[in-house]
């Protein structure tokens, strides 16, 4: 099997790659190859059964797609994007990287569809919606997003339906949570600080709080992000049926519940380095987000997640701290 | 006020045309100049007390949207669009007319932005939605077109939320009903049939009717459909808030409702020019479509149609056929 990922050097594309080596399978079927590509050259991992190969390059541009298909990869992984943040203050390349490279991608595929049927694994998120929101958003909630991210996000999941239903490819999208706990640096995605927030003060940071406790929002860790792909990837397409996008399922905890869980995880101390530090635009924009979901489809489809934030936390501390934190 | 109309040579182009000539003012300022596109040059309204301006150019073209937006027209009327059936029948042509002419246009908007801030009215479809259904689809439902051509028209609706969200331009999405009564030749829709078993009756001809007398449907008048347009181009764009597109009222009725109100406008001998033909490819097709709806958003904003189909086949013999049908 050989397996395609794009955004490969992301933090969600080098946690799955670095999955695939240490499973050397998919789905029971041994890897061959796995191509991993980005703009910047995304670093091999170690110990891999399968060959490895690595390209710079950006989707968007000019033939790039095209020279990634017709090596016929079986499953491709598409993660590449630019970030909520960074697609709302460049209207362009927002527009250029996440849309005209998603639809490059799937034309190439289109192009090659007369040889082979690859399973398409698109990362959308949940920025497709946009408030007004009922309590819990349903799974036939309409999508008005409130960002360009959003907007871009949302007709990805159009053309993957459409390419999907007309023969091209075999298409599933998954709306990922925020994914908490990032690890490393920020970026710059608007919801940094609900990582900020727990992963600076297990380091022995402090960590600023822009948003008030009561701030309520859909939160899954990296582990689960990485399981959403895996069986994204090798569920039966024809238990997806024609709608091919599909919420992911979440925690929805309040700032005020990440914060007492990590008090009850890590102690009083750790807890005690967030100072909050009201940011009126940050605000505005989190005000926009959806807050709880009813994924009743992807947990019927198999797809699970934590069932509490401690969970999250502890799994942050383990996989990126090697289980200790600064007390 | 100078406006500017796309697919001006189409059956709703030529009416609209037609309408502004006989007002000779828009939401009650008088209009200067109309300007009018279309693959083919589209003909000119007699009696028109404005500037009549015609380009026969394709939209999706190099530099061709892009040449309309510098005589900054006050409102933008983007009708073109090829349809449904041939939306279908050629993947490529599709989506460069119906996604590409559409960003193309809205990216011309975007790089005069400095200078103006147009009207956008942009006609949506109910295609954008898909089966299965709720019995009245609410205006919070999700878009699963079944279609190329409604997954175009969902993406076009995206692109006018975000352009017009980012304070690019003021877009107003509308999803037309199916239209009814279809004046002239059948076009290559598939819901054509709908049109024609009315139409071909009044005529003196014979109609087939390719599916069941049970089956359901959304639909206004031509003359609504305008209507729709020049309400769509005058309404206060703060009443309308962030969500821009809008699914406009019609009527549920079924085929067989259909018939009994041609034989009530009619008579029987008109109805009985409808000969049953069943085809298993129309009745696939319009299994997936839309047959009830709750507008509530567009009926608070003071958009109306018909509330008869009989009202319906009355306007078509008045204004297409000078009052008169074939008995």
């Amino acid at each position: 099997m050989h397996i395609l990922i794009t955004g490969a050097a992301g933090m969600i594309g080098s946690k799955l790659t670095k999955r695939l080596a240490k499973d050397g399978t998919l789905g029971g079927t041994p890897i061959d190859k796995v191509t991993l590509v980005d703009v910047v050259a995304p670093p091999e991992p170690e110990k891999a059964s399968f060959e490895v190969e690595t390209l710079a390059a950006d989707l968007a541009g000019t033939g790039v797609a095209a020279s990634l298909i017709p090596a016929r990869p079986d499953v491709i992984f598409h993660l590449a994007a630019i970030v909520s943040g960074e697609a709302e203050a460049d209207f362009e390349k927002g527009y250029r990287v996440n849309l005209d490279g998603t639809r490059r991608l799937f034309d190439a595929v289109q192009a090659f569809s007369n040889h082979y049927m690859p399973r398409v694994v698109f990362t959308s998120s949940i920025a497709v919606f946009g408030a007004p929101f009922p309590d819990a958003i349903p799974d036939d909630f309409h999508h008005t997003p409130l960002t360009s991210y959003g907007t871009q996000k949302a007709i990805g999941e159009l053309l993957l339906s459409d390419y999907t239903r007309r023969g091209f490819m075999d298409g599933v999208g998954i709306r990922l949570p925020t994914i908490c706990v990032r690890p490393g640096k920020p970026n710059k995605a608007a919801s940094g600080f609900f990582s900020n927030i727990i992963r600076e003060p297990l380091a022995g940071k402090e960590a600023v709080l822009p948003v008030s406790e009561d701030v309520r929002h859909w939160h899954s860790s990296p582990r689960s992000a990485v399981n959403f792909l895996i069986h994204a990837a090798t569920l039966d397409g024809k238990k997806v049926g024609p709608r091919r996008n599909l919420t992911m399922p979440g925690l929805s905890v309040t700032v005020g519940e990440q914060i007492a869980a990590l008090r009850k995880v890590a102690g009083d101390k750790v807890a005690s380095r967030i100072r909050p530090e009201p940011d009126e635009t940050i605000m505005r924009i989190v005000e926009g987000w959806p807050r709880n979901f009813a994924p009743e489809r992807a947990l019927a489809l198999g797809f699970r997640t934590e069932s509490s934030f401690e969970e999250i936390i502890q799994i942050h501390i383990k996989e990126e701290m090697g289980g200790e934190f600064v007390a």
